[in-house]
């Protein structure tokens, strides 16, 4: 039987089935029992209190605020590290970016001089569900390396169209100084490549359209793989600085320049959302809505707000990796819910392939969970445990409410020092989400606990070469 | 015409318009053409970020984001003082509590050993809508003084039923000493009364079940009045220090006692709401749902979270006054919005006397505005403009997005200075919700209006004796 074949049965299948439930008859079950696609929107230094469902009083998110009234909104999911390629690493194997090689404590993400990337041994989400017959495509900023092995053509994806890495390198000689270039950004201060696969289209790429083009590239992919699984994974380059939107989006939003690109990336999920409907794809795909890190709070009103979390990007508080969360598959996911339970990003990998009918590699550490019984059924997560990793220290661990911290570290300017703490500095997060008062005295058998449970997590890691540390030259 | 026969025809056109406001024909029209129930619930020191659909990780709070959804989120909701007694008479008289002598620089509440209270020369809300025929409730705490002449039913409430100050006054000599007494409360360390209209009804009230009690006269309430316009104001005693729940609510929630306190009063107002839709009366009742003032942080733990926004109560910070609001109202407010535009507590006053088809006092200043064309149809705020004060003094103003601090003074413990600036601290609340980076230097038109403008509401400010100050032996 062929792809084709399948797939069609399944659609009829599924098209059947979407009866059914809609009448509350195989609700769940029949979803599970085809291969849903799989949407994964991942902002870029979003912060955790920038939706207006998150509490933002001023960024307007009326896409995102349905998406949410029709959908789950996870509070307590985190990215696995605090930056860009580590954290983006993670969602794309399902495993800590210490495994893989994609993080450093020399250079805490990959430049354009870097000539390392996801190693070859990985399996990718994309090369994973591609084995499970989806078509995939990856739309907008990769930063897992930019030499051809390393690209997404390379890793699973069937297309790509983006940026290779940050949309702040390859700054020009020309640029003002400093932060000036922020503050009043042009595109071509910035030389970044826009990307077709494995060539350039585009250079400097004109960001200014950026996430217009991304969205209308998705919805494209949409509508030619309406007749089969696929895996759209959408890293926006926004709201990453230098920030930029459309000229449809320029100062429309109360909150100002980072206001604009937010309702913009808003717009854009709304034309995803709304493509699936057009095509009666809407009960058969799932969307996860996340980001890779928190606000990259040292660029002021340029970042965003972790809300009533602590500090943001580049650090282990919950305002560097805890992310505003949204998941939708109407029908399946129960509408208008809101979830304290535990998540990660590299649990969309182990809960994506399981919904696809694959199973996680045998041959590794995976650090990922299926968390569908915690979405579909509202089951307790499986997941009772979050490292906070920042390049190779692991800083802190959470179990249950409680999170111990090892050592800190502020964000990258001011105070930038290492700080040991014995006894760990201890917070109950379901109490305190805004780590303010420090619990270590009154709960020693908290600490050992946590410190085990670290040392059992320290076992498993096995040293592998920093990728990150690879110079272009080398390679 | 007797007024049971006005009732029975306004209801008997209610019944017809919403018929007609279910199949779309006349709707908002016909809503105002009749007379609203109105309910407000109005916390006690609840925060900005203290529910779920204003961003709250593990605070569960169903009920409340369901009315969200169903109704109108206002997140530039402000009370007009950052502490009880003030705030709560600019609510019930529409004004300035500096207009009404409701506030002072010395006692910054009333407390058991005053004397005053509100003054018989205001037109409470109660009153007000009374001569529109409502029928009228007050459940829960007053705290606009508590000798006969000042309680609810001296001042336009058929019926009271509650405590008639803060729930923690009248501290018994054997309770724990300092806040030792708060970490683990129990009702007969606060000997105050619960009163039914003019009577003492218990004494020490037991404030584990105050908040179910309170549920149950206000469904009550609805039920009996069900057949006429009626107005329920319903001032909860919590979450307001020492925190008490019922025990169908202990330890229920993640985020520890204040959070089951927190989600019993979300279980109330779903009771509230079912109590309507039981009867009938959901398409024809506005209900509010905000706060007297911001979290006290000074309580750690046993205090709530203002979210992004900083400081909390006592303070002119945006954590002190402003409130997390919802407005409902099934078929004439639109569902599942958010809105930016301005509004304070005075503007219920005024929202809700317009609603009845009254007209606001012609013989004073007043400060609230009419909110129902921003409510129902969308339209810009009428409000321009927010006064901060802390009794006497005016902190500060806010214009559109911008905000002046004339004089700071941070909360009720640490450093309590009152510290003047020249030129004022400035920020664009819209842009910089948190109040982090002033921008004075760089607004000085900005400067200028701001300041005009706090002078030319000066000149509108009458001194009259404060109520705060007078002892109980004087009156």
């Amino acid at each position: 039987m062929g792809r084709l074949t399948v797939v069609v049965r399944e659609r009829w299948i599924a098209a059947v089935c979407g009866v059914l439930m809609s009448c509350g008859v195989v609700r769940g079950v029949a979803a599970e029992s085809t291969k849903p696609n799989i949407i994964v929107v991942f902002c870029d230094d979003l912060g955790y209190g920038d939706l207006g469902c998150f509490g933002h009083p001023t960024i307007h998110t009326p896409h995102l605020d349905r998406m949410a009234a029709e959908g789950l909104k996870l509070t307590q999911f985190y990215s696995a590290a605090p930056v860009c390629t580590p954290s983006r690493a993670a969602l794309m194997t399902g495993r800590l970016p210490i495994r893989s090689g994609m993080c450093s404590d020399k250079r805490r993400v990959l430049f354009p001089d870097s000539g390392g990337g996801i190693p070859d041994s990985e399996i990718t989400l994309a090369e994973a569900l591609r084995q499970q017959g989806y078509a995939t495509a990856c739309v907008g900023k990769w930063h897992l390396g930019h030499l051809p092995q390393f690209l997404p053509t390379s890793n699973g994806f069937d297309s790509y169209f983006g940026i290779p890495y940050s949309n702040d390198m390859d700054r020009i000689a020309e640029a003002p100084k400093g932060r000036e270039s922020f503050w009043k950004p042009e595109s071509r201060y910035w030389n970044v490549p826009l990307m077709r696969n494995e060539k350039e289209l585009e250079r400097p790429a004109d960001q200014t359209t950026i996430t217009r083009r991304y969205t209308e590239e998705a919805v494209q992919f949409i509508k030619e793989h309406r007749e089969e699984p696929f895996f759209l994974y959408m890293p926006h380059s926004m709201p990453h600085v230098p920030l930029f939107r459309s000229d449809a989006f320029a100062e429309t939003s109360r909150r100002g320049l980072y206001g604009d690109v937010i309702e913009e990336i808003d717009w854009s999920v709304g034309q995803v959302l709304d493509a699936l409907r057009t095509h009666g794809l809407d009960s058969n795909t799932i969307v996860w809505f996340t980001s890779d890190n928190g606000p990259w709070l040292t660029f002021k009103d340029h970042g965003g707000s972790a809300g009533l979390l602590k500090d943001g990007k580049g650090t282990t508080w919950e305002g560097g990796m805890r992310e505003p969360t949204l998941v939708w598959w109407p029908g399946t996911i129960a509408a208008g819910r809101a979830s304290a339970e535990l998540g990660t990003t590299m649990d969309i990998y182990a809960t994506s392939l399981t919904l696809a009918g694959g199973s996680l590699p045998a041959d590794r550490v995976m650090d990922g969970v299926d968390l569908a019984p915690t979405l579909l059924h509202q089951q307790p997560s499986p997941r009772t445990e979050v490292l906070y990793y920042r390049g190779t220290r692991l800083m802190a661990i959470r179990k249950g409410p409680w999170k111990a911290h090892f050592m800190t570290q502020e964000s990258y300017t001011g105070n930038n020092e290492l700080v040991q703490h014995d006894p760990p500095v201890l917070h109950n997060l379901e109490v305190d989400p805004g780590e303010q008062w420090d619990v270590a005295a009154d709960h020693p058998e908290v600490i050992t606990m946590l410190t085990e449970a670290a040392a059992a997590h320290a076992a498993t890691v096995e040293p592998v070469p920093s990728q990150l540390e690879i110079p272009l030259s080398k390679k």
